[in-house]
This record gives structure tokens, C-alpha cells and sequence, in this order.
């Protein structure tokens, strides 16, 4: 892969508009007068504000979706200036912290200037929370009225993504990529997990990743129990297994992937296991095009893992979507079929115990294209690697 | 400050059994027979369960202290070995993700075993919030009852911290004063801002820090306006302001302080403000011991601001509480009066505009002593500094 040149950052205007007229189609059709959002990749998506503020669980932020016109945010007035400078108009704030009406009455009035009693939808589904106390929640609900679930608007919009949000995507998994390559010159027995987290870390934001938010991954003498661990002061030795699995930024866009390896030697049973996982990937890879389920890249993948008996895995999904988030809809699970539509972006990640404790779990993303997938992710070697 | 020693890593069960049972001799008071958890920093306090996992939104998480004994963990089997690495015995798993039932009869059951209808504590009140679909809370509370607000509790609990939590925050803090301190040599003009983030980052993953979850700044020509900025191609230039702030991590305890630089030159009116806010943090510095309240500390640091003719600012407070998260209860704001206890760990945070559309904030960290506040971050410099 070439060295690609960074997209560019944010997006038009045009790109939020069409965001929010693709989903008052929706509301339309289902007489939805408004939609509240209150966690940030909502909020991101339709107004394009962008802040690590989000990790301060202090202040609440709302935005609105009303029927027709642009979203309106109601939020603290810290962010007033930096929302103000989206392409959002209606921006209102209040002096947020204050415990007592959090921004509760300023959203009211707003949410009762633009919906009907009954017809207020907010994300109560699968994979969503309202961001805000409970307290408030109940607050809303009884000045509002009965909420209705819309958890299916907003995973379908943010499920296809546009071809600025595929070149983020493109962007950051080829740095991880070139990180990954790096890796056997930066790793080496008698290093610590930890100091190898820290030299993994280092060279992607080298390569030119924004952030590493999530960095997962775990050593063991020739097989590891627990792939999302934190490191320790383990020192790596020979016939170490290691799994590096990270989610990193560009735009406030992720990539999703892990790569192993093996240190001085590896068992025939890790190189088995690692080529089960491989073989899976490609065949999860064969089936998917626009029409497919999400039921059928699990099925495909899952038929390799236990032709090479798999023990099974506790992960209790092969894979999902990739976005603004390290994870979103949908999961290739046996049973959620969601059907694959065309500019999704998907990972695949089977895995399999191979002995009792000792699981390989392997991971590519990639963007659904009319005629099959594109990878995103530089394609892991078909043999276990040895450093 | 001397280099110190990296204090060591997680804590020894005991430290949970402390938490715990601090926890349960309030809930006997109240009559609380259980309460249920659903956030990070809350199942990571009662079980030490550590992992950034919790970013993948898909699966709920669950834990439930009961009136005695162990934390009860409710949660996916992906996370059953690290959860049963801990000092918790009795976790229970389930394979997620399951959108028709995500560990919610399995909750109900435990809860049923170990409380009366009414008596199941939730947080509901500000900083709060229920993570897991809107639709499972219906759910749990009609199957369960009503839910008793326990905010209170949880954060009386977390706003005092032991000596081990103390010692990452000092550590934390000590390695951001370090990368601070090199700044100066790190940033010149003709920059860009995304450069200037970059290498602050680097230097203090260099300096030992695990992560860099939060960091925000801006540069802007003579002052600058919004403060919680994400980094722009604009390049730096003689007589920008630049403020970086960032919240740092060491095993999951944060720093949270800022520094303020200009390039060449600064006006009288920017030093003026300068010192102004580090005025006003000796102010707050001054009033800080056990016994005082939140309001006294926001009360002397605005007087110093009022009488430097602070034309206000919309932070909405004048600094917070610190710990797992880079804002925790409580809020130094006119009407907060949250009682100051010995080993709160805090941030003093003066802010003011002294132009309009020119921001000027100060943040320091400090621990609460008996005699008074010790201070985590190392003293910004009285005068603003020019590179």
C-alpha cells in the first residue's frame, strides 16, 4: 500500500444536511415530530461538534432533530463558541453545571416548540443510553409524554457512511497497517507487555493517527486466555504468543484490528489456530456483498472455525460495524441478519479457543462495495508471523 | 520536584473491601438492601476491573454491591477472565451481545436474590446516568420496583481518596508538570496547532504516562476564545497565546491542569490576566482545608477575578473534583457548598474573560490535607511565560 495523503478534516455543510434530510425521510414516514440525542457520536453526527469534553460526565448536551431545518443543540454554554462555529444555527446554552435544571427546562421548551406530545423519538434500543441522570430522564417523560423508540433511524443512517467518512476510515487503518509492519523491528523477547503497549502506542501516533483510544492485547507463553487485558509487567519470552488489537483515530474516525505474533518459535497448534482464523476472514470475505446478512458472514466464518475445531469463543459475535465509534451496528452474530448494504463499513473478526484457555481471534476491516468488499485494513499474512 | 518512583500498579484487595464496606454501612442507614451499577468508573471502583473495553457501546455492563459481602458482577463472558482475575467470586456471564434479553433477566435474578421491592439503589442525580438501553431500565424497574437515588453515596465514596489513589494522581501529575516543562523547547512559530497537540502528546507518553484520554488547547493571535478546542492547521505565529490542557492518566487516575504560553510577545492586558488567574488560584489555595465548602474556594478565587475587572466566563465553575475521571464531583461553583474533606483530590480552575472573545484560564491539582491543600501539579510559573 502507498503512502496516502491525509483526507481532509471535518466536512461541508452538505454533508451534515444530507445526513439530516436522509433522516426526516424517516420521521416522516413515521410521524416522528422530533428525535432527542444526548451521546456524543449523535451529537457529532448531525452537528459535526467534536470535543473530548464528552469524558467529563459533568454537563449533559443535547441536540434535536426537528421535522424539517437544521438540528438545534441545546447545550452548556462552555461549548457555545465551538458549536457556534459548526454549521448549526440555533444554538442554545445555559450555565451548565446547575444540579437543579440541568439544561432540562431550556430542552423542554425547545423539544415542545417543535414536536407534538407523542411523537418525540429517542434512541432506546440496542447499543444506545441516554447520556443523562435518570432523574432528568423521568423529568422529560412526564413533561413530554411518552417517548418512542427510534434506535433503528439512527443505526441505519450511521450504519452506510458517505465516501468522506470511508477516506477517514481508509486513512487511519493504513497507519495502523504501516504500525503493524513496524512492529518486529520494535518488539523483542525480555521487553515487558507494558513497554511494548507503550512502543505500539508511540509508533502509530508517529505514523500519524490523531489518538489510540483503545489498545487492547495480552503475551503468554504459547497461547493467551484473555485478549481484552490491560498490560502488565510481564516480560516477554520465547514461544511467547502476542495479540495487539487496537482502535485508533483519525478525524474521529477508527480503525478496529488486531495483528499476532509469535516470539523465536510457535506451536503447530497457534500456527493451526492462526490459519483457522485466516481461512475464516477469507471466507467471511467470499460472501459479502450488498443483500447478504450479517447472519451469513457469522455462518461462513463459524463453519471454518469449527472444521478446525474451534472449542468455541466467548466474544459472542464474529465481528461488527466500524465508524465513529470502535464499535457499532451491526454484530455478525447467528441471529441478527441484519442485511449488508452497499458504503457499510464492517469488521471481521473470527475467533476460536484452540485449546481450553488458549484463544486466536483475528481482525480486518473493510467497506462494502457494490461488487464485494474493499479492504481498509493491509491483509494479515496467512501464517502466524514469528519475531 | 524530584523524578518519583512509579507507584505500583492496581490495588491490593483489601483497598476494595474498604470501598465496599464504606459503601454498605451507609446503605444500612438508609436501608438500601442493594445497589446496581452500569458506569465504568463505578464497576471499576468496587471491583477493579480495568479495561477500555467499556468504549464499544454494545454490551451493558452490571455490578450490584448488596448489604454485605462482595460486589456481585453482572457481565459479558468476553470479560469473565479479567472480572474473575479480580477480588470479586461471584461473577455471573452471559453471551453478549443478545439485543432481546442483554443480561437483563440475569440481572433481575441476582438482584431478586439479594433485595426487597423498593429498596434497590441507582444513581440518578447529576454527573449520572444509566449506561444500557432506556428500554432494559423499563424493564428492570418494572420488574423491580422503584429505585431509591444514591448519588450521594457513591459520590461521598469516590470524593475521598486513599493514599494509593493519592500516590497515581501525585505520579501522573508529576510526569504532566515534566512534560510542560519541556514545551518550551518543543514548540516554536510556524507550527501548526495539530503539530504542537502531536508533540505534547508524545512528550508525555515519553515522560511514562499510560494514556492521553483528554487534551484540548487552542492558539489564537494576542488571546484566545474558545478553549476547548480540537487542533486546527493554523500556524503559530509571534504574539499567539497557546493553552494546552490536558488529562493525563497513570493506571487509570488522571491529572487535569493547563498551562499558558505566549510566542514572542504578550500584551500588557494578556499578562495582566495571566497573573490575575494565578492570583486567584493562591486565593483558592488559601481557603482550602478540611471544613470549607466548595463555595468558599469558588467565592475567593472570583473575588480576585471580579477586582482584575473579569468580564465573567462560561466554564459555569472555577474548578472540580478529580480521579478515575478528569471531572468528578463536586463543583466550586456560588451555590455547590459541597463540604471540603481531608484526601479529596481537586483541580482549582480560575477562568475570566478579559476581553470579549479573550479566555484566560489556570488549572492546578491538589489533595486535601489536614493542614491544608498539598499540591499534585507542580505551581505554574507567576508570570506568563513567553517561548
Amino acid at each position: 500500500m502507498e503512502c496516502e495523503l491525509s483526507p481532509e478534516r471535518g466536512f461541508p455543510a452538505a454533508e451534515y444536511a444530507e445526513r439530516t434530510r436522509r433522516c426526516q425521510i424517516v420521521m416522516a414516514d413515521r410521524g416522528i415530530g422530533a428525535i432527542l440525542f444526548s451521546t456524543e457520536p449523535e451529537v457529532r453526527y448531525f452537528t459535526g461538534f467534536h470535543t473530548p469534553f464528552w469524558q467529563s460526565p459533568t454537563r449533559p448536551w443535547f441536540t434535536v432533530v426537528p421535522a424539517s431545518g437544521k438540528p438545534i443543540a441545546v447545550i452548556p454554554s462552555i461549548g457555545g463558541a465551538s458549536m457556534s462555529a459548526t454549521w448549526i444555527d440555533d444554538v442554545r446554552t445555559w450555565s451548565s453545571p446547575a444540579p437543579d435544571d440541568d439544561g432540562i427546562s431550556l430542552l423542554i421548551d425547545c423539544i415542545q416548540e417543535v414536536v407534538d406530545e407523542g411523537s418525540l423519538g429517542v434512541p432506546m434500543g440496542p447499543e444506545t443510553h441516554l447520556r443523562m441522570p435518570l432523574r432528568d430522564v423521568d423529568r422529560l417523560r412526564a413533561e413530554l409524554g411518552t417517548f418512542v423508540d427510534v434506535t433503528d433511524i439512527i443505526s441505519g443512517l450511521r450504519m452506510v457512511k458517505s465516501e468522506r467518512e470511508i477516506a477517514k476510515h481508509r486513512y487511519v487503518c493504513g497507519l495502523v497497517s504501516n504500525a503493524f509492519d513496524e512492529l518486529p523491528g520494535l518488539l523483542s523477547t525480555g521487553m515487558t507487555e507494558r513497554e511494548a503497549f507503550a512502543a505500539f502506542r508511540a509508533e502509530i501516533l508517529r505514523q500519524g493517527a490523531d489518538d489510540v483510544p483503545y489498545l487492547v492485547g495480552a503475551t503468554g507463553p504459547g497461547g493467551i486466555g484473555d485478549i481484552i487485558r490491560q498490560p502488565s509487567d510481564r516480560e516477554i519470552i520465547d514461544g511467547d504468543l502476542l495479540i495487539f488489537d487496537t482502535g485508533s483515530t483519525f478525524d474521529g474516525y477508527f480503525s478496529d484490528f488486531d495483528r499476532n505474533f509469535a516470539f523465536t518459535t510457535a506451536s503447530q497448534g497457534a500456527r493451526d489456530a492462526y490459519r483457522a482464523v485466516w481461512e475464516a476472514t477469507e471466507a467471511g470475505l467470499a460472501v459479502i456483498r450488498p443483500g447478504a446478512t450479517t447472519t451469513d458472514i457469522f455462518a461462513a466464518m463459524n463453519d471454518i472455525l469449527k472444521a478446525n475445531g474451534s472449542l468455541g469463543n466467548d466474544v459472542g459475535r464474529m465481528g461488527h460495524g466500524l465508524g465513529m465509534q470502535v464499535t457499532e451496528w451491526p454484530s455478525h452474530t447467528a441471529s441478527d441478519n441484519t442485511v449488508i448494504e452497499e458504503n457499510m463499513v464492517l469488521t471481521l473478526e473470527p475467533g476460536l479457543l484452540w485449546e481450553p484457555g488458549k484463544a486466536m481471534v483475528h481482525e480486518e476491516n473493510l467497506v462494502v462495495r457494490a461488487d464485494g468488499p474493499e479492504l481498509l485494513s493491509r491483509r494479515a499474512a496467512p501464517e502466524l508471523p514469528v519475531i
